[in-house]
This record gives C-alpha cells, sequence and structure tokens, in this order.
C-alpha cells in the first residue's frame, strides 16, 4: 500500500456521505447494478440498498467487478423493509418515478438524510416504492423514449445531490461515523 | 398513426436542438452507443456523430433497438474528420476528459454551438480529441473509481446542457432546419 494509495482512500471516506444511499428496486440486470455501484462511488454514496432475491445476489457479485468493493451493499428481502429501515434512520424517502406528484429533481432538496429509490428496466419502481415514498421525482424528458437507463437517471439525480451538498459544505469534514470509517480503512488498505 | 402520436412527434422535433452534438469516439459497445443514444433523445439532441470502422457500425445497428430512429447518427472514419466538419458548421468541440485544462462541467456555457466528444470505455477520449478540443471538461469525482460510465458522464452533462438551455429559452421556438424538420417529421410518422 504506497501512500499516495493511502492518502486517496482517506480523501474518498473524508467525503462519504452516510446520508445520502440508493435503493435498488428490484433491479436484477448485473450489469445495471454494476453501473449504479460505479455512480455511487463517483459521488461519495457509501452505502446501496438492494432489493430482490438470493438469485439475483449471487449473479451480481460476480460481475460487479473493481467497483463493488467501495459501495457497501445492504440487501434487503423486501421493499417495504428497506424503506421502513432507511425511514427508521432518519431518511427521506425520495422514488425516482414519472407521476402525478413528481417533482423536477433540481427542486428537491438534498442536503437533509435522503435515500433515493431506483426502479428496475422494465417494471420501473415497485408498488410499495411508489405508495410509500415521501416525494416522487422525475429527470425531465424531451424525446419519443419514456425514460432514461436507470443508471444514468441515477447519476444525473446524484450529481445535482452532489452540488447541493458541495454549495452546503457537506464535504468539508469527514461525515461517516467513527466506527464505519475504520472498520471501512481496514477494509479498503487490504491489498 | 393517432393524434396524439402526431403530437408527441412534433412536441419532440419542436425541442431539438440542431445545435448540442455527441460524438462518440470510437466507442465500439453496443450497449454503450445504445445508452448514449437514448440519452440523446431524451436531451433534445437531434445528431450523434459516431467514429467507428465498419464492423463496429454493423454491430451496433443490430441492437440499438427502439432509440435509434430517434437520433440521426452520422458516422465518420476519422476522429478527425468529425471534429472539422463539426467546427466547420460552427460548433465549440469540447471533449470529455480528465486532464489539467479540463473544466467543470458546470462552468461550460452550452448556449452556444457545441459538440461533445465522449471516448472509449477502455482507453478514453482519442489523441486527436484530446488535442483538437477547444476545451476539456470533467464531472468531478469523489470515489475510488477514475471514471464514470460513459453514458452516465454523457448523461450528467446534458443534463446540464438541458438546464441552461432551458434558462436561456432554447426549447421555446421550433430550431430545427426546416427540411431537417420535414424529413424528420416524415420519416418518423411512418408505421
Ligand atoms: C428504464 S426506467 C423504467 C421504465 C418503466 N417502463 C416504467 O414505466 O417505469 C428504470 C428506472 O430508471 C429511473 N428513471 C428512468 N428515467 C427516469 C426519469 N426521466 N426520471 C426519473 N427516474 C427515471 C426510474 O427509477 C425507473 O424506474
Ligand atoms: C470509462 S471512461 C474512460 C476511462 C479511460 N480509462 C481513461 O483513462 O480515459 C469513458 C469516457 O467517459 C467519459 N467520462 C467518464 N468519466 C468522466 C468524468 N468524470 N468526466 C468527464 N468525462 C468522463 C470520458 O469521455 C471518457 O473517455
Amino acid at each position: 500500500m504506497t501512500p499516495e494509495r493511502i492518502a486517496r482512500i482517506r480523501q474518498t471516506l473524508d467525503q462519504r456521505q452516510p446520508d445520502l444511499r440508493v435503493v435498488a428496486d428490484q433491479i436484477h440486470k448485473p450489469r445495471n447494478i454494476s453501473a449504479l455501484i460505479r455512480t455511487c462511488d463517483a459521488f461519495a454514496v457509501a452505502n446501496l440498498h438492494a432489493v430482490w432475491n438470493r438469485d439475483g445476489y449471487r449473479a451480481f457479485r460476480k460481475t460487479t467487478g473493481g467497483s463493488y468493493r467501495w459501495v457497501t451493499t445492504h440487501t434487503h428481502r423486501t421493499t417495504g423493509e428497506a424503506i421502513g429501515a432507511l425511514r427508521d434512520s432518519g431518511h427521506r424517502i425520495v422514488t425516482a418515478h414519472l407521476s402525478e406528484r413528481a417533482v423536477d429533481y433540481r427542486d428537491l432538496d438534498y442536503t437533509r438524510p435522503i435515500a433515493i429509490v431506483m426502479g428496475s428496466e422494465l417494471e420501473g419502481a415497485g408498488q410499495d416504492a411508489i405508495d410509500q415514498a415521501d416525494d416522487h421525482v422525475v429527470v425531465p424528458m424531451m424525446g419519443m423514449v419514456e425514460s432514461l437507463n436507470v443508471s444514468s437517471a441515477c447519476a444525473i439525480i446524484l450529481a445535482e445531490a452532489q452540488r447541493q451538498r458541495l454549495e452546503a459544505g457537506l464535504f468539508d469534514h469527514p461525515r461517516l461515523p467513527d466506527d464505519e470509517y475504520r472498520s471501512l480503512f481496514f477494509r479498503w488498505s487490504q491489498p
């Protein structure tokens, strides 16, 4: 482990946001999950919450390659369970979903604790994610196709969250709980 | 063709931006090209310029499915040729590439005629795209992985271009040249 590598790990951990989370609602395609994880890593999201069955989970672990390591993935059996746990820990639940009550993604406040729920390629967000969300959020579309790829939509939303959190100074001081910081540092600095 | 469908086509064409273009610099993976095209469609980009060899092109046409139809794809043999043609038609050339001279993607003016060059998954932007660019643009990264997926990076940049062009009123009136508007309308309204 070179000093540069250790500095890089520290810098990343110093910027990780414990209260900006992504929920993958029954997204089964490994390559979509991999793309989400890569985007989470880039935008300082420390935790991804995945709702899926065991089979999906196994398939995914095989294909994420490098980026899997940098984002802690929590699995949940049901969307309701994932949302309940995140709400209990103080997160506002925002589902990326086109609906009557959807707000433009730029009009949302991402500086509060927030969990963004992304839906699956074919079915979109499930009924629980739709019903139990505090807000729906949408990236305005101007084309013939109805939706973006899930990882593109997530990247756009997280880039806006980054912008707001930069402005609010949320990257200026380490924010991960001490024990999480230490255990990630330990794990990441293993060869 | 229902009246709703015709209205949808008109609305899309009314918002298409002839002077916001994307260049795919030797991006060979069909699924990356498909994702770029889907994102272009969503953000009112009428033209994608692809630099590749004939084989790549054939493979790609087979897999884009639906969204291919909504974005005109121009192929170029070399990056220099693509950049030259776009510059001749008045576009500023901006390559998405991490370098010393890269500017934050939010600090760029996207309301002028602009072509955004995206690099390939493994090698990134080629030397010509790097050398001949007026600017390099970067999405700030905060994680362990060095880069985003090309379609995620493109989606983030185009979302910012959309924001600026909305503010500048560039979606308020049709902007495509009459002949392009008419020929696209004709093609798109075929069953
Ligand atoms: C391919 S889309 C799902 C489309 C699905 N047919 C539907 O009707 O919802 C996959 C997921 O990406 C996210 N997504 C795609 N485009 C979006 C947009 N414009 N705004 C917000 N989220 C979007 C949503 O979470 C969606 O569930
Ligand atoms: C996976 S990246 C290429 C990484 C390649 N190893 C390199 O060193 O350039 C594919 C393309 O996506 C775009 N891209 C990825 N991350 C980006 C970022 N943070 N800012 C701007 N463009 C990015 C660039 O156009 C890049 O060439």
